[in-house]
């Protein structure tokens, strides 16, 4: 199933930079959720563009609703939400059509889609694609939250500036949804945005990585094999455009450590049963245990910059040189934040529903 | 789709650890393919115990193909593999039973299960599972290899330790297949072969990280959303016990670089489009470019130790402790390499016969 | 997945009678397909409701296509095409909003959406939503026609009146292609009509039967166990509303012959195996052997008509009386043929890219 | 998904009719539900050849569950159930391993793989394939009727002899649980039986018509694009071999009736919606509303007979005679009603599953 993701609950994305739209279809949505679009459209401001650390391309995000919603609340029904294109420049890309970005997806594009693809602005591979799941991942967040399962992503590093680690909850998810550059030390915002600025002052660009936390799911969601908590969050995250690695809990930094530092030993506490540490992130044998659910994801820095990169023109077949001229992020970690969001949002949904049932989420 | 991976090609685990067997069914694999028993006994070989490094439980792992292979090859139909337990010490279990051990799945099996799993030596999250895939993946791994697509991992650390990178295609691939403890580096063997045995004498455990590499194959075979080469790899990875990260090409270290300094440059070489590094491990946008495929997969410590921890017994619902009596092996890391290249193998026949259909991987 | 059919090519439909849009997403079709605006719009027009009869309301089913369409070729992205909502009389529907009309999905609606469906005008179960599968469809069957893949569907039985039976290959199809009421026979269109007319006069509804015939499709395709060739097709044929019985071939009819009469014998011609009979309809063992493939479908007569008819509240949970106003139709047969051959055509290039690859359709 | 059908509670099927084994692997079934052997076998006692009505060959369908079973009960994970083929005459199938036996799959596999099937006894095409499905169908049977879910299946024609129509429930599935040859006039019994004697006399076969009805089924189970219960049911049983046609309710016979004679009026009975008539076979919109589920299957004539054919050798690519020896069934539709009842059973299984949740089955 190429754009779709989930089971239970999935979502179809679609669309072009530069087409007519982009948008999305979520299915299997239970009935009756509230959806509220002054928050979806807080949720696109998010993943906007914003200020001196972005492209200044910058469309509203209007977006339609064409279907699945009665009254204000879900109908159980698939949800088209719909996103017009507006502000698209596209007359400068005939003249770069067949030169390859490195680390984009030019060339790959082409060799998949045998030419036919719409390459203007990234065509299909677009981050503004990401539009949609957005739109789509805040009826999720909605959904969840009338459940009590909340979800914060924080920007843990920028160009090599770290924030804190998580260590209070439900607090720090509550400051991290009031914040638009997501840092829960507020004092590594102006370091990390300087370092964004001096990047793209040299025609260059940073990367990051993003933690993520997931407080108030029930115990005993997943499968060992091979529907793992893990699996279906890293399948879905990892087709957010960037991303090259995902750890869950202490990830790759257990590889260093004994068994007897790495076990998350188990108590009691108000009748539940905890573990003193987390790092297996919440997920043993791909199944929840009632902790906190923590996972990062690492992004590469964006690979469209001013600087000049050797390439090739992969129509004519010869090497060639190329210069981004247009508008390009010189960063977009404080960005794919909600998008990181949105996509645990759904795949969670998918799984819980999978799990307990289509109407679980409502009643 | 619980115990099942795949869509085109697609493999399904059964099986309890200290149940009558474990075994998978392989379905969707092209006709026509050679079935080479042998290589499927060697193949089973290195995910065997071995040695001091390893836990005394060692079975033959005979293995029975019920069906689908006809005259020495493939017919098209499922293949399903039946491997019988044999070497079963169960009487012990009965004590330990509601006693979780700290890192692995006894609890979130229960809360899944309800107290109807088969609970002995892990039921069905036994890494002992993992033997079915490697079966089914050696006939996937030996389709690959006539199409001359060839797959290997090693060790590139366990226990800090760390191997040398991949740096010569196929002759590190070759070197690998042809090694049970599987290093590039032959010097590193002895020390983490010590490292580990330190572990265990400890009453403790050790993790490190696997590396693969994968060449041969074509450009352009995956999908943009949501069914990246990346997504479907971890989705598969992560359900081998143990993997809490996956990472491709620079994974987490890209994040603190320049994108100048990530992006991966391209070349025309021979006819054909080549990049200069490949910081994105052989994927860009999701989709194959034709350079080497490259990811790592972060172990944790083997969860079972012999030092005493904390933990709870989760029917009696009270605090306790525990020390692993039994088998239990210090690391599984240089276990683990087989089932990454099966899994790697089955997931790359998937996409492989989606894209140019179910006969490609013969004709 | 809910509102999804098919896995190598899929549509997902989406949309509310009386909603903002109905639509629907075609993805996995292959790239470089012409896509002809004005075969679409032929397409729809064979759907919409024309004349004595139908129902009056008429809609011109403006379509808008936001994605996956460049330079009129298809891109191999998903295809999204809206479809607005136009004609939407709904003031009236409050009051027999929790009337179960007999027959229809009204008492089901409610009881699998708990009261939160758009119950205007039928809906999520309206069968304007063929209307975005007939949109997609014509994508599919031009897809298809390159191949030399061809479909056509006649009313085979209407009102009780029989057409004549395919005789002739493939004038019959090309013949039906031109036809806005698709009879083989041209004598039975008036009586037919004239049926349905005298149906609607009495406040009442007929049905009839849609018969089937695909030529060109390749000897080989389906799958013995589960994806059959009938399974696939039926699966899809089922959602169309009023369509309560599929058979391939002779069908029911087999069930009182002989098995010396229902086989078909095998013989050679110009070199191809092909059959004396087809009483299997171009299927055996759930595969194509290259034969016309041959189906069926049963239509129910509409169930919404003017006669008072007893029915419940199911909101009130009272014993009451219905007598449809507004518009309705005495008869969908001569409506649904298009959406049959749209949904095989749908069906047919997801067998077909799943057997032989995603670009198949094209090169 | 080739040899997998459903989604929450799945069914893979393997093996062929001359291999090591043939078998089953269900998987999502809840955990704690009862699997009772000798239930199991009673099953499969009723999908063997007996007597004269049925081939010589006959096994005793020795089954082993190598997995998801303990302490008797169903654990949550895959349950494999293998059984061993014994008595395979295979010696002389080399004979007429390229004559194609019309109607039945020969041709059609070879097209599909290639030469490299498993042609002996028909291979992965052999009606013994339903064994396993049978086997795998009798636990989603048990575990349907703690939750007061009931299915029976009769012969409601048999070589053109009609038995009675459902009349009174549950008094007639019941008997039909109990009747090794389903009929439920037992008047009819005797003329069906000579029936399919004179036709095996004859060296010819006969086909018939199987009636199935459920009750205790919730409403508001199915979808309405495009998993309906109609779809999901049709998918699954036209791979039972023979099967070409499935109509549900009054099926085919409403495209006869006007509206006012075919809707199913409502009416409140104890506080419950029924309606007065069912010819809508208890679905509406694709959604159950609460009467009982009725769908009819069509059932060609066995098309192995011991008559001389015309036929084609497809290897030789000539034409030729068949005249089939060995062991073959004058007549299929008794035995292939328990595999009606299974498949039936495994689908609403998963319907349900899906529907309320994995562990509703139990719970």
């Amino acid at each position: 199933m190429k754009n779709t993701m989930g089971n239970s609950v999935a979502l179809t994305v679609f669309g072009e930079s530069h087409g007519t739209a982009i948008g999305a279809v979520l299915d299997g949505i239970a009935p009756g959720i509230p959806v509220d679009t002054d928050f979806i459209a807080s949720q696109l401001v998010l993943r906007r563009p914003v200020g001196s650390i972005s492209t200044p391309r910058s469309e509203e995000d209007k977006f339609i609703i064409e279907s699945g919603v009665f009254e204000g609340k879900t109908t159980g029904t698939p949800i088209c939400i719909v996103i017009p294109n507006e502000d698209t420049r596209s007359k400068d890309y005939g003249e770069i059509r067949s030169k390859a970005r490195p680390g984009h997806a030019d060339f790959t594009a082409f060799a998949k889609y045998h030419g036919f693809e719409d390459y203007r602005g990234g065509g299909h591979f677009s981050g503004r694609i990401t539009a949609g799941i957005v739109a789509a991942g805040a009826i999720a967040i909605s959904a969840l939250k009338q459940k009590g399962i909340l979800i914060g992503t924080h920007i843990a590093k920028c160009a090599g500036i770290s924030d804190r680690e998580f260590k209070d909850f439900p607090a720090d998810i509550k400051a991290l949804s009031e914040k638009s550059f997501a840092v829960l030390d507020g004092a590594c915002e102006e370091p990390m945005k300087n370092a964004i600025i001096a990047a793209k002052t040299e025609g260059d660009s940073v990367g990051g990585v993003l933690e993520t936390a997931v407080i108030g799911l029930p115990e005993g969601i997943g499968e060992p094999w091979f529907d793992t908590v893990e699996g279906l969050l890293s399948h879905a995250l990892f087709s957010i455009p960037a991303i090259k690695g995902v750890e869950f809990g202490g990830g790759f930094a257990l590889s260093d450590m004994r068994g007897s530092e790495a076990n998350d030993e188990f108590y009691l506490e108000d009748g539940r049963v905890q573990t003193s540490t987390n790092n297996n992130g919440g997920i043993n044998g791909g199944i929840t245990n009632g902790m906190p659910l923590i996972f990062r994801c690492g992004v590469k820095p964006t690979p469209t910059i001013g600087k000049t990169q050797n390439t090739v023109d992969f129509i004519a077949m010869q090497n060639t040189e190329l210069s981004a001229r247009g508008r390009h992020d010189p960063c977009i970690v404080h960005r794919a934040r909600v998008v990181v969001d949105s996509i645990t949002a759904l795949v969670l949904c998918d799984i819980l529903a999978g799990r307990f049932g289509t109407d679980w989420l409502v009643k």
